[in-house]
């Protein structure tokens, strides 16, 4: 019963195909059981609203993986012993909607958020065949919770990098849920009347209003790709070159 | 000259139709001189490729107008005496595309693109007659100029509050100039070789792809205009009034 | 009434003198009229404190004045036909204490704090006797509020700029109040059981360490000025001008 | 060589005895040899300072060690099979002075730096035996390098956090180097006439003011603690309960 009946009477009156798109959430929770993750819980709604239209979802929780710090594609090629992070990249890269869940500590997004950005980062030197950043065609949103302060802070910081990368933010790209000032419940936490944030019809209409805009941005990517003049990398030397620690400005 | 022989080629070749697109290019300089802005100089390129593209555009140099500070759409109607803002939102609400320009004093965008934020932010109360943000088909950018330090963090800033508004971003929706650390000349200042930053490839690369994408990506929300399934804030009663202060939850 | 019984007590029982100190209490709100703002009933428990302490403190609200958007001492030298900030900064350079209050729209600091921060910047070239920046011996501190998110990003933009000019940051220098996600009350806003927020343990308490911390560090530093060995700027070069635009590089 | 003559003679000329200060020095880089570390020629400007005051400087690599994810003080305890927090935070905790030094990846303070915050903040529940925060007495700086763009904001967050957990920030506690806009070599690279960013008089200069502030704040606090008065957080409920998530909450 993720959701209420107002976002199930969209999808089932949604008159758009969204059937061949796919999706990755990727909840950067500092739980490393999933079940306890309260950002989970929202990221659940998107989740839950494409699955009912058909879209192909798929989940990672990253601390159920092994992802090495540092920049480059793979870092076992750089001294390191594991990384999980090109096997995640599959999935990433197949996606057509990138969601990252993330919650707030001490008013910023988890480290485990950084370090998925770092790894997405490390990959900005990939072009795909028409010379643009191969993150071209996807479209992402974020996701924020806390007990307390931080939902845009942790927003600005993701979606920021997203379109970094080339990714397209469609409008309302975002959703959270905090509470007042103070110490108090997480999302879904048990209170009178249910859990909290449930109810709270502001974060359950953002989070309705980023998800479906992720899908018809997606929708419109798909069938109408950004074309390639003007943006392609190839057609610039800007300073490049093949051994530069900084991904984006690898070649 | 303002573009190089790349810019200038690319709009040479442009196999897309733009003629039919109109921008608003917006500089918050705190210079009220617009020749001094070096922050101008830079928007000039985008500009140019627009213009060299037909787009229709209209350049806003905020401190040539009496902007009132608050956060309502006419600031007359709440007891100052003059506000330049209603004259600004007729060009920028016609504007398909929405480009703000900031320097960089102490790490942050200006007060002036702080005042221009808060006032678009008046205006995210109104709806279209979709019922979704007037702001809806729109695209966004932004250009930050400064001696050292600072671009992500002011465009962060602005491309957030713009897709918060129901601004679309584009991939690599943002550009700059600055300096190594420390003092030294400002974007186009004179130096030996020509005027600062006109050369550095990054910049003008990325001032070029984020033209570009400003333009495919209003190109395809003009002809594919985003639905509102999913999006109408008519069906959502969110706690919302008429008499909030805050503008996106008034009514 | 502002203050409670337990921030009276601690004013009653105050076993230190801090007679001889003085704080300058800026409001950077939005509303022109002082007595509409929220911010300002948060400020004043900060304030009464300090005056229960016997401490001289000013207010400034930031609206009363015209302040011209710069970045120099006085803008009346650079073409502006008033600017009241060369009054203003002799009250603020008279202060041991500058707390600044600030509400929040769209996640950030106004566009008045901004301004004020940019005009605090302009001063930063000057030196004092000893070769430090002019506000060191000076500490400062952050009061923030909204009525949904974004206290911790204000205040670190707030406290950052005050310690690079030169001002000392006491543990724990800011509070704030801000409720749940989504629209509602602001801080002090009639509701049930009264003004909202004023019985908000958290953010009383941290109004509280706030001041107390920043009447200890002013104490300490009018008793033992910071050394100049080593921070002494008339020892450095640094690539400065006496014609530079950027405040902290022009000598 | 690290330090330049000035800096080496400012050490020779100290009249101030630092002797029984000790200093902790944080490198949060992504590069697991520290050698390889850029961020660490900065950081070794400041260590190598207060060496030479008979500081007693402890360094901590941060990859050197496996620190787990959590908001625990130790999270072995948490179903974690190893967690090195512990064992570093004996050193942190005896420290006059934290200094942490971060690289920028995307803008952004590294996830390793943001794993240290969160292990910080996971001790914030800690009282001394005034009743304040465990970190009172302490006093904070960042050392921030990149190639290009982002130490402010890296900075704000670094002390920002530093501050909310109790440590004071001194005047101008930071310092950094990056290039201009564009790929390009990172600080101490090899280039004509030396290794980048040594001879930056900017960079050296606020790295020494930085790092003499540390040091006499450091010692006006260790002769002057700061007096519990206002600040002793028994004296308040605030919310707080043992089985609290967030650190800062629980009691």
């Amino acid at each position: 019963m993720t959701l209420n009946q107002q976002q199930t009477s969209l999808c089932n009156d949604n008159p758009h195909d969204h059937s061949d798109l796919s999706a990755v959430i990727i909840n950067t929770t500092l739980k490393r059981d999933s079940s306890k993750s309260h950002t989970k819980l929202l990221l659940d709604v998107a989740g839950d609203i494409m699955e009912k239209n058909q879209v192909s979802v798929s989940h990672i929780h990253m601390l159920d993986h092994q992802v090495a710090f540092g920049v480059q594609p793979d870092m076992t090629e750089h001294g390191h012993d594991r990384d999980d992070f090109p096997k995640l990249w599959k999935t990433i890269s197949a996606a057509n909607i990138i969601l990252i869940g993330t919650p707030i500590w001490l008013g910023e997004e988890s480290s485990v958020c950084r370090l998925l950005i770092e790894r997405l980062y490390g990959m900005s030197g990939k072009l795909n065949e028409k010379g643009q950043s191969s993150f071209y065609g996807k479209v992402g949103g974020a996701v924020v919770t806390g007990n307390e302060d931080g939902i845009k802070h942790c927003s600005m910081t993701i979606l920021y990098a997203l379109q970094h990368l080339g990714v397209t933010i469609p409008p309302q790209a975002d959703c959270g849920w905090i509470g007042e000032a103070g110490p108090g419940p997480s999302y879904g936490d048990d209170a009178d009347g249910g859990p909290v944030g449930f109810d709270n019809e502001f974060t359950q209409r953002n989070a309705t209003i980023m998800t479906w805009n992720l899908l018809h941005m997606a929708r419109l990517l798909k069938d109408h790709p950004i074309p390639n003049h003007g943006n392609d990398r190839n057609a610039w030397d800007a300073g490049c070159r093949a051994d530069f620690e900084n991904p984006e400005h690898r070649r």
